[in-house]
């Protein structure tokens, strides 16, 4: 029995929290010593682990839509986000947090469904299952405005972090999977809205491959690990504003400049060229390696693809060069920013 | 040079940060390996270490008013919030995440004023300071409504941490500083906003007394440490949703019923009876100890009150009694708590 359709329970934030807590507690690690409850989380690492920690922000009109996203697809994509940066420094996650702010519509069951908190739930707790991550603490407020901001807290062993400031000119680029999906996909959706269709109950399967990578972005969790295990990659980062915004990042912590072959480019295959060198979410992970390491087409299942070479940074010009059929073109970065 | 100052900073989430960045290394620590700027922090702990892990929601309309409260004062209140929960677990806060959410004219300077986010920082900063707790990352976007998510870790030696869950019946209940202050002072302001006196530029030095406990809550890190470190309680928490609520939690926790007494509370001078037992955000702690435990008067500079004792959970009854000079009453949790 989903608990929001029990009448018993009282509309409170407590009731809520009991909730959470009896379907969080599923996911129980040894690493989780005390979960929701107390005043804190309580977790234990190995004595040469170090700790990573990173926070996601997102919230309705911005990073989701009500009107457009089943709650499943946002829950999910909450935490995909917060997994892909932990995926990022080639850490294993430990535990996830959740504050959540709610209109108090969206926590109340509509008829004979599901209060929306209940199926977005749902999403995240999946994705949550799949990577062995507990919801292990958060918080809850009613709020005018749809919000979620995850903490996902993992482990890696001391001094092997993957870094954004590790790469060297000679370096070559590699990327996971295909770029640009999660952006094409979205353009879809959004058009979709335009034209006054609303959220449909079912998505035609005919649309799931061009709807997949935003509806449902797999953080690159064993890839990360796989990477940081075999101490193969000099420097990463996941592609979460757009490659070429990303890879602006990876340059100036480096301080290092690169070159992108275009041709060599995974673009999705519903993508433009353009979506696949500034659109963000992929949630892929962009790495750099020495060119005497042997990098594998495929790493637990998904394709690698080097598609660049990091090079000394100039004192003028641009640190990212798009090598083009036309020639050596600057690529400027042009992915998601806000406050722009 | 405020740096929101400085014309040639483009408005953007990347200045932004990188202001942020700035401001906030100044506070590093052996703890912290990797701050802001990459996709996760990096933490290192001791190996008998165990992590604690704290969330806390704040959003403008429900836990700050933006026409009320100094924006320093809002920064102040939300780390106090987080750094209270590591209190309560008898921890050392080690790193705060910072998510926030805000309009975007409160990220640009006014006029020769500073911008409401440099402010902000400036609260939050400092008090981050003087908990040696640097802000190592977090999250910043635009939101039409303005919110606040804090989240701090600490450190706790391993099997240390004060839980909620070890009060025994017989343990006598204690209270560091006073009770009731924190909602007498929002009382007051919201009086003054009402009255149609906004934000004044300066707070008459008169009505401090009566604003500080609301404005500028002192988290109890000192005392909890003390605590923790000579093994002196059993159980505890901290004032965040007010005494009758909080108390609850812990009964609950702890399968335990609480006896308080009402004469020995120590309500706050600006306090009314009402507000000491079922205000929230004092941000006192609230523990229990064996009656054979020694708990001296003052802890860290603070008083420390007996107010009552555990006993046995009952099948029926009221899990609190307040022994009044009326005789015993069962005491309601009527704290603060959102949905209800």
């Amino acid at each position: 029995m989903h608990p929001a359709q029990d009448k018993s329970v009282r509309p409170g934030e407590l009731a809520l929290l009991r909730q959470i807590r009896g379907r969080a507690g599923l996911g129980r690690t040894p690493a989780l010593r005390v979960g929701i409850g107390d005043d804190c989380a309580l977790l234990r690492f190995g004595p040469d682990e170090e700790v990573t920690v990173t926070t996601d922000l997102s919230i309705a009109g911005r990073h989701f839509q009500l009107d457009w996203h089943p709650p499943e697809v946002v829950g999910h994509r909450v935490l995909a986000r917060g997994l892909s940066d932990i995926a990022a420094m080639g850490a294993r996650p430990v535990a996830a947090f959740l504050s959540l702010g709610l209109p108090a519509e969206l926590t109340r069951a509509k008829g004979r469904g599901c209060a929306w908190i209940e199926r977005f739930y749902d999403g995240l707790l999946a994705l949550a299952d799949t990577h062995k991550t507990p919801l292990a603490g958060g918080d809850l407020s009613e709020s005018v405005l749809a919000l979620a901001d995850i903490v996902v807290v993992g482990a890696v062993p001391r001094g092997r972090a993957l870094l954004r400031s590790g790469a060297q000119p000679g370096d070559w680029l590699y990327v996971t999977g295909t770029l640009g999906g999660a952006v094409a996909g979205l353009a879809r959706l959004g058009a979709m809205a335009a034209a006054g269709r609303r959220r449909p109950p079912s998505i035609p399967t005919s649309l799931l491959p061009t709807l997949a990578a935003h509806l449902f972005p797999q953080p690159r969790i064993a890839q990360g690990l796989w990477l940081q295990r075999r101490r193969l990659a000099t420097a990463g980062l996941d592609v979460s504003d757009g490659l070429s915004t990303d890879l602006m990042h990876l340059c100036e912590e480096s301080d290092v400049a690169a070159e992108v072959e275009q041709a060599a480019l995974p673009v999705h295959p519903a993508a433009t060229l353009a979506q696949a060198l500034h659109g963000g979410e992929d949630y892929e992970l962009l790495f750099t390696a020495a060119p005497r390491m042997r990098i594998p087409r495929r790493i637990a299942g998904v394709p690698v693809t080097r598609i660049g070479r990091m090079v000394r940074r100039p004192r003028t010009g641009p640190a990212i060069t798009l090598q083009t059929p036309e020639g050596a073109q600057p690529l400027e970065p042009h992915g998601w920013e806000h406050f722009a």
